[in-house]
């Protein structure tokens, strides 16, 4: 939760702890009392008149319902109505990925392009889709799910239940399970590898090296589908993968058809950890009537 | 060439050979002699007061340019001002593909759908995107490259240069080396596998099946990505296929994320071989200035 200016400096931030399988009145409440410490603190100048959500979830953002939350177990929740009778300001809510590609378009890497997808590689590999200016959720608020394009028909399970999905070879646990395997040592976590890989080990070299291979195979895909100007990738596993994307850009490249397919732009996410919440007050900014 | 009717009934229709690798004089006196022949047999009432052209490559419809057409080695032919010219009525371009879709979306299988991918299987494998009521064609009118997504690194080689191209699996060539692969024959064509297979010949029926389960495969990554709420499926191959749409569908539905995925429909194309003409016809009521 944050108050963010026009320009996309936080101006104050509150952070609150998500209970396990939340009900919506529980989240209402604790965003609600976020609301008040984050308001309170501002310049009556600075407070905001409307607000933003980025929902964990496929949304209907015209509706401001949450379709459906799958960490939550909720279905159909008309999230930012409930919010708005909470903190007095109008919400709009949309998909937490949705409200991603906003913020980077209007404050980060994609300022300015007007076909691109946006790729989170974390615990999990999450994505959304910019087409023509606009992000594109589907015909169900789905599209965009990158993590679940199989690479390898018989491959690693996948949290899914499929196997082989791109989340199930490139996202953290991914990596740390690669690299268990192919030392035959217990899985223990994504840094650890790469910091091994940095110290010369050659098991964790070779599993990163696999890991940018595997990137850019997904990509490919997402590429020859959509003829993107831009991938942006973004999340804790790029951080660490960046200086890696030459190999990523590589397998990539050596997969796609057409030369302006080639030359798409693979940037790092400019907005950072912060990139739903920006776009949540890009969200915020509709709901005001502002363009 | 054809004069279609509101209704999308062809009026009247002309052929013509292109030579090969012509030069865009040469196609543009082909369609001005093929348009004297379609329309000097009209009542003057069903003359068309505009043209639309579907152009085999990525174009810029705007500008009226076709940007590349791989098979002719042309590049930035401004083809819709050069036909105009020649046949004396406004003329609107665009990409064969898109036109399909177009196609589909005003006479076809999917009208009134706003989220769908059409997709041809042939000779190639081709497919257009349409999100949220608009053909998509991507950053530089490369999107929908459905047949080179590629399912397995190490597959057969693909016309494009690559390995394990979708259109590598699935198109009529792929069929016809599949099963000559599998029986140690000489290739032949597709229909004669369809036959054998409907004769009961096991080598055949293998192949078939394992086509539609890669066919599955391939339109499985298109509904991650897209979350179309169709696929519309058409030429020379998915007539063949039609009695395996069953198994295509089983193979998608077991390799994508979320209800409304799997719920996807998958139907034959409805406008069948004359899609791109059909569509060329939506083409000209657009450079009419018609909705």
């Amino acid at each position: 939760m944050a108050a963010v200016a026009a320009d996309g400096r936080i101006l104050r931030r509150a952070r609150f702890e998500t209970p396990p399988r939340p009900t919506p009145a529980q989240i209402v409440h604790r965003i609600a009392a976020a609301w008040s410490e984050v308001v309170e603190g501002l310049a009556a100048a600075d407070r905001p008149a409307a607000a933003g959500l980025a929902a964990p979830g496929p949304a209907d953002a015209p509706r401001g319902v949450l379709r459906q939350a799958f960490d939550w177990g909720w279905r159909d929740v008309p999230l930012a109505a409930l919010t708005s009778a909470a903190i007095g300001v109008p919400v709009q809510l949309d998909n937490d990925v949705n409200a991603c590609c906003l913020a980077e378009m209007r404050f980060g890497a994609a300022a300015g392009v007007q076909d691109f997808a946006w790729i989170q590689l974390s615990t999990g590999v999450g994505g959304g889709l910019v087409c023509a200016g606009r992000v594109y959720a589907g015909a169900a608020g789905l599209a965009g799910e990158v993590g679940h394009l199989v690479l390898e028909e018989d491959g690693p399970p996948c949290a899914c239940g499929g196997r082989g999905c791109l989340q199930a070879l490139v996202s953290g646990p991914a990596i740390a399970r690669r690299y268990a395997e192919r030392t035959g040592g217990a899985p223990g976590a994504a840094p650890a590898v790469f910091a091994a890989a940095a110290d010369g080990d050659p098991a964790a070299e070779e599993v990163l090296q696999a890991v940018a291979r595997d990137l850019g195979r997904g990509l490919a895909l997402v590429v020859n589908l959509l003829n993107p100007a831009l991938l942006v990738l973004g999340g804790g596993v790029m951080e660490s993968l960046q200086a890696r994307l030459p190999a990523v850009r590589a397998a990539l490249r050596a997969r796609v058809i057409g030369q302006a397919n080639r030359e798409v732009a693979v940037r790092r996410s400019a907005v950072g950890y912060d990139a739903a919440l920006l776009g949540a007050a890009v969200l915020g900014t509709r709901s005001a009537g502002q363009p």
